[in-house]
């Protein structure tokens, strides 16, 4: 690829959360040009009248969401409720155009699961197949390999880092994980629904999808490849009265291995430039993730026992959405890996 | 006891936010008179400039902690940090003033236990011995007869309440307990600590004391003595970006037995003025209690799996405090338990 | 009135949070039983099923918002979206039902001004006569007469409590008062709406309606009565993050006189059970009032120049909207004012 | 000044919130090197251990604030309590380092207000008057050739852009300005303080400092020198529950003339980088400039009358303290002025 041409971009559904992060990021991506965003109910409105946070950053207005506009980028971003990219993708695949759907209509394999937990036949099984499910940490080279990447979810993102280590090296009792795990709000997305009113989330805290949360099936299908079985997981998702963040707090049974779990969670992400493991004794906080697209965590086995936690933070729309889909379109790309994803969280 | 005359009460260290929930029940309290209210570093100065809530509600000013002036009292509540109470409560207890500490000097029975976590010696093993500890879901009985109570941590009343029918029915394995609970950034106290700053705690969440927190031996103690055996318990304590409010999740690992822990658990607080189990399915929110003495819970079985999820919130200021401390005194004096206890949660 | 019978209460409209915090106060007040709270949208359902702080406190269900069904009642709270209560008030008065309306219905006496603002042709003018305005500071004797009485707005009320002094005294320049106001999020209603959402309202702060808002006539028509002439105001309403609580700062111009503010503040809310003066030098915080029905303020001359400026807070839900409501129902039914509403704010 | 070779930069007392900001902007500035981050207490510690959004950033350590060490820099930012500057900038200049002082020890130019003000004498008065005031868009030129810059308060930042279009054009009575400003609780700085934890400024909103705060001569003194003659400021402060944003709501009374202030501020601010005046009816919104070293306006006159408002937003720790630094540096040492300060706000 010629690095001096531009990559250009188009994202289908610029006015939600994960839209608006794409934008912050890939206005000050070096390696890309905005082509077009769209977006049916903001049409012809200019990006910054809805995001003026952009202003001055970015001169473009919404556009209709067409095949034949998208078709003249490179690589296009789905930033839409499920169900929509598997509408429109098989007709950019066609017009070779990468695709990197933020949704979950790729996330699953087998179609009759997706039909189960999405409440929707899926509209596209063919292209299905040729889906990379979008974790670098376990897929960096088919993702580079691959026209189709689904972006994995942000709890599925929080939750399989932490347990790789674990699950890889047959350390934890793998049908007894539990994952209780804790997002702020913007995980709900940019949509007017009453229990996302600051006067329903914030001073409270409560756990929601208790009895089965869409993310299971996907954080299930993901471990299972990693460990080459079946594993049981009881996931309890949480929400918690702040913007961004998800805080995994992770719960495994140890075997009678007496491995040195802090240098196996180094050595394993050694080189991965977006997981960073802290110290022994550490305790990661949500904020210092905030507006980066760094996962970062700690191992700690309490009071000498034989259950495992790990706690991992992440920032749900950047390592948890935006910002894992510019990895991967870096990786897509041929561009360095972080790319345009240097950024510094903002603390306080 | 007559009822027509109002017992007189006092309050040693009335500055913190137990000490100012205290205030804020018993002024409305029908039964009750206060006193006393003390404070060392806040001596002479009017309670309500401190506190502009309780201006109209309370007029009284901070005296000095002595025990002469106490004695005047029938019972005296404190709410000082750990370790001042033990040297104050046996002159107090020979004055026959009752006293309910809601510090944790007289949680732990073993004072070697006590001083490992706490730091110091205990400086009355002797009366440590009278102290009964304050669940009245569990005691009480025996706190009806008591002179000295030791009122439960936040952290333990819910963990403990959400429990209880689990252990007490012999329906999961003790030894593999975890409780991963989250708190309101009160539990902290009214101290200035840089990590208690609305800049440091907002927009944040974190694990903290995962190693080993305060409450994790007053937890196996309290769930001990209801199974008649040792347990093991894995507590992962979190603070939450809001000042109100406990949740734990709790998770154990069921056995054969095929109960309805649905009407089990309805029918081991049927008469329990203070615990609300909700209907198969409902997760309780921390807000639905937020100024209420209630504990507030439901159970769950994610999946049809063998894992059973407890849900369990309380406002820890006051059933995790000042409304248990209030409760148990009302239960010492013979009054209604419920008597001052009445308040509606502020919801929004 | 025989006391030993409770007076029979309805309110239509109970599913925003004026109806849930007319539920609180209402649930606890000691001279009144809850008979019919109606919606439409959730009638049939258990009040307590939306609104889990009444679990044990109420055991009422929604029903229809009809006049047959509410007729039975002797006294109706409209906390309905502005230009219901209209329509169904002519027939209740009928019905010797007396109503406290807390939407703007009947506020504005003019009813082509209401028009304008509200967007709507008023439909009862001829009831809107008997209307009386509900600020009891002002109308305690007219509300005390009346069948029919327009309750406040939050901002309205916040504002002519903090100017009353000034105004009934000829103290400032009435042509340029200046009301820099700031609201928590609850004043924007129980709605579905994006400005309202945890992730666009809190770790943020902004200014609304500042070229006009439905708000300024009431307080100008309020503001002129006082006054006996018209005056001129700047309004400009702000958002702050948080749930409850309104903080009016006012500005105004001094004239010569030497008057004692302080002295003049103080004498003047003397007798006033729910408005209270701080002491010289004070600055109120919204919290001190939140959940109670005061309104609590401070005035100041800064660096002794020619402009004075009162801080006023209320508690939006409370003396803002529904606490204002149960206080002019006591006077309406010549209970005690301050009937069932001696609650301490919650603090922290 | 060869802009291959960095400038060398040294921060004393990189600890607090302003000095952790100036790091972040710093690490990704293109052309500075950090070379020393002092701090008293953290001596020998890394930098991000203390502040682990700086993990992978930053390889550096505390060191002591000595004159030697410090005179290897280039240009060296005080981010210390103030007092403290003004002690060690004469030997600094003497060593030929440029300084960016973002304390007030040289903010205003008269030795006995300051002293009056600030509790202390000045300790270099002589020093004092070389000092230049960085608000660039007042002073650009002088800054660009000055050795030592005072960088303006938060507060004054917000205020003086705000009012400087009217006051430069006559067009508002100077005797009697208003600034309503509103701050995140960031600008209390990083210090155990009871009154901003969470718990104290959650949920809650106040004013403080009414009788007199020390950005009051500041503004005072730059707004003088604008007008060419003194003014007379109310300046009433608020806290506001959130970390990070100004928001200052400022009034003035217009004269005669029928100058289009839209097009006025437009013009004014047109080349200015980081001043962004948004279309007529707009109102900013403080997390539009989060993280950002915008400052956001607009410009109204309400329901046609002779006050005119004006709305300004910040980030008080970017345009309000760090990023202005930034931007005064960039201006000192020849570089672009934005160089480094490109940051897109985070929102939500």
């Amino acid at each position: 690829m010629n690095h001096s041409a531009k990559i250009k971009i188009g994202i289908v559904g610029g006015t939600g959360y994960t839209g608006v992060e794409l934008l912050r990021l890939l206005v000050q991506h070096p390696n890309v040009q905005l082509t077009a965003v769209t977006s049916r109910s903001e049409c012809g409105q200019d990006v910054h009248a809805l995001y003026p946070n952009l202003r001055g950053h970015l001169d473009l207005q919404f556009s209709q969401p067409d095949v034949d506009n998208l078709s003249q980028c490179d690589l296009v971003f789905f930033a839409t409720p499920n169900g929509v990219a598997m509408k429109m993708v098989p007709a950019l695949l066609k017009a070779n155009v990468k695709i990197v759907d933020l949704a979950a209509d790729f996330r699953l394999r087998d179609p009759l699961l997706w039909e189960k937990w999405y409440g929707m036949p899926h509209a596209c099984v063919d292209v299905l197949e040729q889906a990379v499910y979008g974790l670098p940490e376990v897929n960096r080279q088919q993702i580079a390999g691959a026209s189709l990447v689904a972006n994995p979810g942000c709890y599925p993102t929080a939750v399989q880092l932490g347990f790789l280590p674990l699950l890889e090296n047959d350390l934890i009792d793998p049908q007894h994980l539990i994952a209780d795990a804790k997002s702020g709000v913007s995980g709900a997305g940019r949509e007017a629904k009453l229990g996302s009113l600051l006067c329903e989330a914030s001073e409270n805290f409560k756990s929601y999808g208790v009895s089965g949360h869409r993310h299971l099936p996907e954080i299930n299908q993901g471990l299972a490849d990693v460990k080459g079985a079946p594993v049981g997981l009881t996931f309890v998702p949480h929400l918690t009265p702040m913007i961004r963040g998800i805080h995994a707090t992770l719960y495994g049974r140890l075997g009678d291995s007496l491995e040195n779990l802090q240098a196996l969670y180094e050595a394993r992400f050694a080189d991965e430039p977006f997981v960073d493991v802290m110290p022994a004794g550490a305790m990661p906080e949500t904020r210092s993730v905030k507006g980066s697209n760094q996962c970062r965590m700690a191992v700690h086995v309490p009071q000498g026992g034989d259950t495992v936690v790990v706690l991992s933070v992440i920032d749900n729309l950047v390592k948890g959405a935006a910002g894992q889909a510019v990895q991967n379109m870096n990786i897509m790309c041929g561009l360095p890996e972080s790319a345009g994803l240097n950024q510094v969280a903002l603390m306080p």
